[in-house]
């Protein structure tokens, strides 16, 4: 790198902070401050660094890089128009309805991975991508830009220690230590030791640098790569940097200048600036792509009816099953593989699975970092811990990231245990995700069938498993797919319709049954898909028995099954009875349970008389 | 510490092995090797160290202790029982339903402060007690038992991070390094060193022992308190200690043991075992109780109707009116006070707010934990973010934790930043959490009075504000009981019930006047109380208007409003019509997003019109 070549990235770097001061006077609203800190790190990256096709983002061996201060948008689309991907009058819409270049950035854009936006997320995708790029035989390399404030953030720490294990040393990440919170300066200032301490302690290589000095950061770029350690630069910088009458002051963050103030930094800028498009860019190198292609078809399934298999276990077999001839297939697990039954794809596939630890928000950002690399990621846990991951996965809705989840060990049925184990509000976080499909299967042959519409089915979908063994009522060949139910019972004369899934679906036989020696006839649905849901099957039950509807879930009342199918059909004139866990929950016997909170046969029985 | 206090605390160890062993054979399930790991240094801690009142374990100025491992509870059970509190023969009704020796604490055991199960919180709720313990000039210690597994939780390094911040030398964690998880060993066995070296970079103090070693645990705890850290206890256990044929072994992870295998590990136990009731213990020093009652009443309000004022602003105004009168309430923010108003409070009462930077799941754990020590705690940040703390926010609903919570910025009403900044499932995650209130005021008077309401009524409530400016709308004296509703316009022609909240409740209105001009009357109620839900008046309201209701909410149409007033309003046959934001939303400027995604005042008319 010889002289003139740092003084054009210099110019980059101030035709980026142009750009970014520019647009965010523009749109009124914005972040310009948190763009400048960075400027000169993202100018050395993307102009004389990273290794990428700057026309064609998507090219397989691209280098990666992840802002995961994502209130730094400006900056990073900036980047992108010099390298020439769009022009730059483009910049002007930031903000606007009508453009993609959005306040935080979202996949919208060819040029971004995953949405960011919500601190102290992007190392764990970068985990991701870098355990991705060793499984595919690649050699690009994840660089996440940080910010000092999100290293408060655990989630960052979770990612961190995972790294340093698996001892990714194609991962780089670059602390913008700019010291500057949004309300008040963060607790370590510029004394990036603290950082160094911390990163050493979990197993990361480290620099410390002046951010600001682009031959520093060119220096320490040079070294990325060597040893076994993934790599951390420290840049301490300045919030608002290369503007002098703003940088390193508190009171703006966040904050557009003026029209007059941006003029006045501009013309500061002007005279240095340079525009980076038409620069030569390194090239990433030329390796095969890997084989990300869905197969023609999956093996069969051998239950028998009445075998007695837990949905969890069902999610293992399956899991195996289609991971055989499924490549794409990648799988996680929070130190429950033995519980969720993941382990049976562990062992069969160990390059292909990454044991997370007891780290769900890491294991959620890693899936979608290698649902961002074409692969299909299923990560397992209890459901409630799956709670742990709701910030991630919400962003994970705003990326439309290819997500597979199984929670296992849901409601009152896991029984002694008692309620810190029993996921009794999943249903509602995960229908509240943006696109997400709900799932929830009764027994083994649909919860297999699941686990193959999930496979092949693009976007986030969220499998319920249930602890107990239950009868398998389907047969082999039994199709299920998202978004429909299935009518178990059901003749002319039934009174009620009643819907159930999962454990209280055989709770709903059983009372169908005892109902039934009385000469009352009830309609029974399992809906197996809560989101979508069969909303018109539903409808038509209902309309045949009087628009009288029971739903029953092994769930709180809130947000579940019962929420969903009221939500859905009560416009249609349906009356929808709620049978739920009405109460915090207490340990004891998994049948002693369901009766005790109402969603036993018992219940549903009671039930079904009192409306008659 | 003479030699007999030695061997007796070896014994008393040995008899809390007995009873760990004993229950959870009776029991047919459970941890008891994770038990086993710790008791030891549980013997050294409640038989000789902690200085507390067996006889009441709520005494104010009593040691804190809370095992942040929770699956260990029989262990925690054994030795309030061998202090004497409860009948040692009670332990073997572990895990049943008549009895509240649950399978994980909850605090139904009056020596349980937060329920303990979903690993990796514990220490977050010690920060919180021991900043409380200084708030409160008190001198008790807090001392949190923690796995090794669970360190690999990012919210540990919150906490601890935070901790270290503070220099909290009253508080004290142990980690039972026993080397093995759930599913696996953990990923740096016996090796304290790493451990060592992350407490260190975090600022805290670092002991390193043989965890079975009763003269090396009392030689680190005679220095607590040393020195202005806090201090972690790195004890290498073996998992299984004291039966022979188990310890150390793989595979045994939250598993009984047989009743052979249990005679046979009580045999080897027996004989070195030794009942620890009658021993005298280190009493707490009688320090004055803080002063934790309610004030007789609240500063009056002295809006102006039509004032423009944002809910969250309001919520600001209400902390610091109520606050300077209420001197139990405490807050806390994640570095968002600017926005969410908390620092008028901030300013005002420093030592009582703690600014949590950029770290929800801690500052959540940290209020749960002034909430245990009888403040009323207010925690602050953007709506969304509080979905990083959802599982903190589950386990305190399990707790009956007293927890205030106030999440601005929600919907698309925010505008420009984009959906990473929008709370659009909030409603949905805080309705599912276990005993919650969730408000949701639309002007500034509204938003005063919840908040009075939120710190005069125990438990979990959520308080959603918005970021624009509405205009007052109630009178100053205008009362908002949780549970209620507002009727805003009716008349015996109406056609419609139209249920708003926050942001479109203000469109409701725009609504209202449009239709009147056609002719077309609707009532329009405030549904400021999400949950509790104001049925039997929306119910009258709707039956007054032929059963049809239109639901508008700035929210995903899952778990929010709509599906709240369908799933207690359709068992009475109400229709309910719910608008919602059905799409991912796109950055633009809130007039437009709330017209794009259908809930502005237009799209209200477009549907009664639509109904009649």
């Amino acid at each position: 790198m010889n002289d003139i070549d740092i003084e054009s990235l210099k110019g980059i770097a101030n035709q980026l902070r142009i750009h970014s001061i520019a647009s965010t006077t523009t749109a009124g609203s914005g972040h310009p401050t948190s763009c400048c800190s960075a400027a000169d790190v993202v100018a050395a990256l993307f102009f004389a660094h990273m290794r990428y096709d700057p026309k064609n983002p998507h090219y397989h061996n691209n280098d990666r890089f992840i802002l995961s201060k994502g209130h730094a948008a400006p900056l990073l689309y900036a980047a992108w128009a010099e390298t020439g991907l769009f022009p730059a009058e483009d910049l002007l819409k930031l903000r606007q309805l009508g453009s993609d270049l959005e306040g935080h950035p979202t996949p919208r854009l060819p040029f971004v991975d995953v949405a960011t936006g919500s601190l102290g997320q992007g190392l764990s995708v970068g985990v991701g991508m870098a355990l991705c790029a060793r499984l595919d035989n690649l050699d690009y390399r994840t660089y996440v830009l940080l910010g000092d404030g999100e290293c408060a953030e655990g989630a960052m720490w979770e990612a961190a220690s995972l790294a340093g294990i698996h001892q990714l040393n194609n991962l780089i990440a670059v602390v913008d230590v700019n010291r500057l919170g949004q309300s008040q300066p963060t607790p370590f200032g510029h004394d990036t030791a603290v950082y160094r301490k911390r990163f050493q302690a979990f197993g990361w290589r480290t620099e410390e640098i002046d951010g600001h000095d682009i031959e520093e950061i060119l220096e320490v770029l040079a070294a990325v790569g060597l040893g076994s350690q993934p790599l951390v630069i420290l840049a301490k910088t300045l919030k608002g940097s290369g503007i002098s009458f703003i940088q390193d002051k508190e009171g703006w963050h966040g904050k557009p200048l003026s029209k007059e103030e941006a003029a006045k930094a501009i013309a500061e800028l002007q005279p240095t600036a340079k525009s980076g498009v038409g620069r030569p860019l390194p090239p990433p190198s030329q390796l095969p792509a890997p084989k990300n292609d869905p197969p023609a078809s999956y093996p069969p399934l051998s239950y028998k009816l009445g075998d007695m298999v837990a949905t969890r276990e069902a999610y293992g077999n399956a899991l195996l099953r289609i991971g055989e001839v499924d490549l794409r297939i990648v799988a996680f697990d929070g130190d429950t593989k033995n519980s969720t039954y993941s382990e049976k794809f562990a062992k069969k596939f160990p390059s292909r699975f990454t044991e997370s630890f007891i780290a769900e928000q890491n294991m959620v950002g890693m899936a979608a970092g290698f649902g961002a690399r074409r692969k299909v990621p299923f990560a397992s846990s209890f459901a409630c811990f799956f709670g742990r991951a709701t910030d991630q996965l919400r962003v994970a809705g705003i990326s439309r990231a290819n997500l597979k989840l199984a929670g296992s060990h849901v409601g009152v049925s896991i029984g002694e245990d008692g309620p810190s184990q029993m996921g009794l509000e999943d249903l509602a976080i995960m229908r509240a995700i943006a696109g997400s499909a709900v799932l929830y299967p009764s027994d083994a042959v649909c919860a297999e069938k699941l686990v193959e519409q999930m496979a092949s089915t693009k976007g986030i979908c969220f499998l319920r498993t249930s602890r107990p063994k239950t009868p398998v009522i389907y047969n082999n060949d039994e199709q299920f797919p998202i978004g429909g139910a299935k009518i178990l019972r059901q003749s002319a004369s039934d009174k009620v319709t009643v819907v159930a899934a999962g454990a209280t679906l055989f709770e709903a036989l059983k009372a169908a049954d005892a109902l039934k020696t009385e000469g009352i006839g009830i309609t029974i649905i399992d809906a197996y898909s809560v989101k979508p849901l069969a909303k018109d099957l539903l409808l038509a039950s209902a309309q045949k028995t009087n628009n009288l509807v029971v739903t029953v879930e092994d769930h709180y009342p809130e947000g579940g099954l019962g929420d969903a199918v009221a939500g859905e059909l009560s416009a249609d004139g349906v009356k929808v009875h709620k049978l739920a866990v009405y109460e915090l929950p207490h340990s004891g016997k998994p049948e002693e349970l369901l009766a005790k909170y109402g969603i036993d046969a018992n219940a549903i029985v009671a039930k079904v008389k009192a409306l008659l």
